[in-house]
C-alpha cells in the first residue's frame, strides 16, 4: 500500500472541526510527544482536539500534557477525524478501538513496519527514527508554525526514540529536524531533565539488587543477572523499572554477551539477550523458542523456576564461547 | 583578541610539513576526537603529524587512536606547527609545555573561554558546544574531505561534550554539523558502544555501594550520598569512577537538590551540589568556601572526617528547605 502525502493528510485535518488523537498503550516519549505537538497545532488552528488515553501516563511524560489528554471517550461524540500516532493497528489501543472506528475519516502516521495499513489515510515510514520526525513533516506540510512548546514536544519524541541520537536508527534527517526545532527556541536540557530526571527511588533500589546478582562468566565475556518477584516485592519496584538492565550488563568492559532474566508470575521467565559486537544471540534465543536480531533477542521459558531457567540459559549461551 | 579565520589557520597547516597536536590532560572524547580527526586529515595531506600525550588514555577512547598518539617528545624535532586542541593554556599540558614552545608556528583551537590567548593563531569560541564543531569547520575551510573515520572521531567529540545532545550548550549548529557527518557514512551507534560500553565492573560496584549510602531528606527534596576511601579500597574502584553520581541522585523523582561527598585523602572532603529547577546551590557552596553556578556547584572541606563533613553540609543545605 502506498503512503498518502503529508499534504493529503494535512488537507483532511484542515477540513475537520474535531480531531481525536490516539497513542499506543504503554506510552513513550515518541507517541506522546508527537501527539502533543499535533494537538497543539490543531488547537492553534481553532479545532477541537484531544489525545484519548486508556492507560496511565508515566510521571516523566506528564510535562507534555498541557491539557491535551483525556480518558473521556464521550469528549467528542463522532469526531471528524480519528488519527492514530506511532501505532498502526487497533490492538495497540484495544480499549479505544471501537471509539476510533467512530471517526468519519481515519488517519495513521507511524514509523513501525506494519503488514496492513488499516486507515483511510496512512503515512507509515519505517525509515524514520521516530514518529516525531513524521509529525514534524506533517506540521510543516500544513504550513503551520512550530513554537517553543511544539518544538519541545517534538524534541522529546525524537530524543527518546533515537536513544539520545545514539541508536543506529538515527539519520541525517533526525539531526536536521532537531536543528530546525532550535529556531523555535527549544530548551533541550529542560526537556531532558523532565524525561530522565523523574526516576522513582525504587528503580535505583532494584538496580542495586540486580547488580548483586551479577555473574561474569567465560573470562568476563558473558554477564548474567536476574530479577525475581521477591526482589520486586522487597524494593517496591515495578518490573518495567528493570528496563535498561540488560544494556547496563552489556556496557561492562570486555562483556560481549549480556543476559538478563525476569521472573514473571505463573512460572514464566522472560530472558533478554544482547551482544556487543559479533556474537549472534538470536541463534541462542531461537534455540530456546524465542527470536530476535543478532545483537538483541529474547525468549520466554514456561513452567520453570528462576533457578532452572538460569541454568538452562547459561548452558545454552555458554556454547557461544566454546 | 580577535580570532583568526579558519582559512588563515588552514593556510598555516597547509604550508607545514610537520604538525604536533596537543590535547589537555585527563583527556575526554572532545579533545581526543577533535585531535584524531585533524591528525587523519593532515596525514591524508601528506604531512607528518602526531598527537603528543603525557597522561594515559582511558580505555573507552582508545578506539580513536589509529596510530596517532605518542608519548615520544622527540618524534618530531622542531615541528613546523604546534597546535593545541580543546585547551587554551600551557598548564593544561604541563609536561609538554616546553615542547609546545618549540613549534615554529603555534595555533590554538578551543571552545573554553580564556582570558589571554597565548598562540600566534587562535580560534576560541565559547559558543561552540564542542571543539569538534570547530575542527569540523576548520577541515571544511581547508577544503578537505571528511571520510567515515574522521566523521566518527568528530561525532565522538560532539556527542560527548553535548551530553548526547542533552546539555544546554547544544545548538542548532551542533545538530547541523552532525547531520553533515552522516554523509560520510558514520556509524553513530558503533561509536556510542565504544564510548559508553567500556565500563569497568568496579564502576558498577562502587555505584551500588554509593546507593547504599543514599539518604532522602526534606520530604524527598534533598538526596545525599557519599563515597569513602574504604569503599574505593573494597571495590577496587577509582574516585573518577564515581563521576555521574550526583547526577544520578538528582535524577530521583521529586529531588530538587542532590549532594555527593567524596572523601579524598589527607582529611579533605570534596562536595558536589546540583539542583534541578530553582534552588540555588551556588549560595550553599559559597557559604562553605566553594563556588559555582546556581544549578551546579562545589566546595572542599579540609581537616575533617567524612562524618563531620556530612553533618556540616547537611545542615547547610537543609537551610534551603526551611
Amino acid at each position: 500500500m502506498k503512503n498518502n502525502s503529508f499534504e493529503e493528510i494535512g488537507e483532511q485535518l484542515r477540513s475537520a472541526d474535531t480531531v481525536l488523537l490516539y497513542t499506543h498503550v504503554n506510552m513513550d516519549g515518541d507517541c506522546l510527544g508527537s501527539a502533543a505537538a499535533l494537538c497543539a497545532v490543531l488547537r492553534g488552528m481553532g479545532k477541537e482536539s484531544y489525545i484519548l488515553l486508556e492507560d496511565e501516563l508515566h510521571d516523566n511524560l506528564k510535562f507534555l500534557d498541557k491539557g491535551y489528554c483525556t480518558y473521556d471517550q464521550n469528549i467528542i461524540a463522532k469526531p471528524d477525524v480519528s488519527m492514530c500516532i506511532d501505532c498502526g493497528a487497533p490492538d495497540r489501543f484495544p480499549k479505544r478501538a471501537d471509539k476510533f472506528a467512530e471517526g468519519r475519516v481515519s488517519i495513521c502516521v507511524d514509523h513501525h513496519a506494519t503488514t496492513a495499513p488499516f486507515c483511510q489515510y496512512n503515512y507509515i515510514d519505517p525509515g524514520a527514527a521516530a514518529t516525531g520526525e513524521l509529525i514534524y513533516k506533517l506540521i510543516t506540510a500544513m504550513g503551520q508554525e512550530i513554537d517553543k512548546e511544539i518544538g519541545e514536544a517534538l524534541f522529546a519524541a525524537i530524543t527518546t526514540d533515537t536513544g539520545n541520537f545514539q541508536y543506529s536508527n538515527t539519520t541525517r534527517e533526525s539531526h536536521e529536524i532537531v536543528a530546525a526545532l532550535y529556531d523555535a527556541g527549544i530548551d533541550s536540557n529542560a526537556v531532558s531533565v523532565e524525561i530522565y530526571e523523574t526516576v522513582r527511588v525504587e528503580k535505583l533500589m532494584i538496580k542495586k539488587r540486580i547488580l548483586d546478582t551479577l555473574e561474569l562468566l567465560a573470562d568476563g565475556r558473558l554477564a548474567m543477572a536476574y530479577v525475581s518477584q521477591e526482589m520486586l516485592a522487597e524494593t517496591g519496584a515495578l518490573m518495567e523499572e528493570t528496563e535498561g538492565s540488560v544494556a547496563e550488563l552489556r556496557s561492562i568492559n570486555k562483556v560481549e554477551v549480556a543476559v538478563f532474566l525476569k521472573e514473571e508470575t505463573g512460572g514464566r521467565v522472560y530472558i533478554s539477550f544482547r551482544s556487543k559486537h559479533d556474537a549472534d544471540v538470536a541463534e541462542v534465543a531461537k534455540g530456546l523458542g524465542g527470536g530476535g536480531h543478532k545483537k538483541a533477542a529474547g525468549c520466554t521459558l514456561y513452567d520453570t523456576s528462576l533457578d532452572e531457567a538460569y541454568t538452562t540459559v547459561r548452558d545454552a549461551v555458554m556454547e557461544i564461547f566454546d
